[in-house]
């Protein structure tokens, strides 16, 4: 099964990337590498956040999709596709759907962010309410397929939705080439085996270290035992960490290159929102701030090292945030 | 006394702008200027809204202070510049002055967001607080430049620092050329009259609305009198609108060409951050906010229209952030 996969990786790699860049730059902005010298100071290193959280869609799935629509013919796309989503792959899908004329149909499990889903539906995608989870979501969308012929897109396992999301990867070289550390939220894994792939090329040194929550720590268990696990459950505030399994793809390129992973609890996300509105002025979500409260977390490992934070998204939930602020 | 900045605002004009642009793009990526279909729906037009609460610094003004530094010579600033602040426009001139290796004194009054005081110093400038408003800060740095040979910065009055935020207004007409209204905050009225200036002689027929608090009507006062009028005080929440007086330079521009005015009250200011928060995910400041709410306002005179709001900033204290939330 996983052989598949590591032939698969081989199609993410950066010319390809580079590809990706040319495509993406006709309907986004680079997004900004700021330094911020007062969150320096507090993690005793020089802390620059990347900024995707400022991309349309708020989060950086927009990279993915645009490059996965250009790649596509007309012929695979002519029944729509298929999404299940918590929020940020749904709304990046429906949003690039638009630019190319796919209708896209987005599956999300009940008691899913009613913000989120209100957006998704603004950018004319259909939306489908079904199940207890993201992988109840995930199950039906597969019921789906077989009967109604969509294109199912799992985000995590198509090379050129990860070829996209490596353009984040070339933007931070350009910007900082001195670069020593960067570190970045992992969910279904996707972003942070983008930018290994990209990074490891271009600076084998680098440090890339991923983050996850102790509730959802799918693809920590895996590589510690060095196979594919599910959890029963992924109970975490944090929407974008909440993956009960990693993808197969990202765990083939994260499982020899990866660093390390650290591990958050629910109040240490929750300490992290609050980090990034006070540190940076930012509305971060859940899985978009962890990057930072996992820097405070290590920051005697990062002592004087020039630090990357990947703010992954902001589409935060306005409950989640009075809590995070002790409302 | 005004024929003077009659004359000055000639010196602000489309050729400058496009020649600040140059210059800023060294130093900046473009922001955003995102469509967002549920605003439009909550609105009844067709809403963007500009990010400029995306720049480095947090606010619009970094495109003025980048553009003043570029223009001035090192004689004129060989002791240094001071500027009186409180916020945004210390912050963009301390992070501009950096890249020309110019000291920076900044002066704000006492009780200032303890957030941005410490951000204005991780940028290298020198802070003093004195006195008990913005108009303390200013008087107290008429002093010290006789005393000690500053280049005193009155944001407002420099015809460079105009020209560099009118690169706003070329972004927008680069993107969305057939924009009928733009809606802009007014503090000191710098940003909105570079708007304006742009605007006209691109676009003759467009619509341009200025914000301004109830409390703080500085400009709207002045406009309904044909002079300048300088409030006793103004108590807003919004640090951005806290402006006694308008600035002489773009008092003259705004004066014949301003489209309207619309005025908030505290509680409608308040509403704004919360509907940044719910329909953009974004977090604004208070002034970065008013142009969602007056356009909610004024929503029977948008219907259909494309209508353009300025996020000016992003620079929230908590404690105002709390309070929208209603904790």
């Amino acid at each position: 099964m996983l052989k598949k996969y590591e032939m698969l990786s081989k199609q993410v790699n950066l010319p390809r990337a580079f590809m990706a860049r040319s495509v993406i730059y006709r309907y986004l902005n680079r997004t900004n590498l700021t330094h911020y010298p007062e969150l320096s100071r507090l993690l005793g290193c020089e802390a620059f956040i990347k900024h995707e959280n400022h991309n349309p869609t708020g989060s950086f799935k927009i990279r993915g999709a645009l490059n996965f629509f250009h790649h596509m013919s007309r012929e695979e796309l002519e029944a729509g596709i298929l999404v299940a989503t918590r929020g940020n792959h749904g709304l990046a899908m429906a949003w690039a759907g638009q630019w190319f004329n796919v209708p896209c149909t987005v599956v999300v499990p009940e008691h899913n962010n009613p913000e989120i889903n209100r957006t998704i539906e603004s950018y004319g995608a259909e939306l489908i309410v079904h199940g207890e989870d993201f992988y109840d979501a995930q199950s039906y969308c597969e019921e789906l397929v077989d009967s109604a012929g969509y294109y199912y897109v799992q985000q995590g396992n198509e090379p050129e939705i990860l070829n996209g999301l490596a353009t984040m990867g070339l933007e931070i070289m350009e910007n900082l080439p001195e670069v020593d550390t960067i570190i970045c939220p992992i969910g279904g894994g996707a972003g942070c085996a983008s930018l290994l792939k990209t990074m490891r090329e271009l600076k084998p040194a680098i440090e890339i270290i991923g983050v996850e929550a102790q509730n959802a720590a799918s693809f920590y268990n895996s590589w510690k035992r060095a196979e594919i696990i599910t959890l029963d459950n992924a109970n975490t505030i944090a929407d974008g960490l909440a993956a009960r399994a990693v993808f197969h793809l990202p765990y083939v390129i994260l499982k020899d290159t990866i660093s390390d992973v650290v591990l958050l609890t629910e109040d240490e996300i929750l300490e992290g929102i609050k980090m990034a509105l006070t540190t940076t002025h930012n509305l971060a979500e859940a899985a978009g701030a962890v990057s930072l409260i996992a820097a405070y977390k290590i920051s005697g490992r990062l002592a004087g090292k020039k630090v990357v934070m990947i703010m992954s998204g902001g589409n935060l939930n306005i409950d989640i945030l009075k809590t995070a602020l002790g409302c």
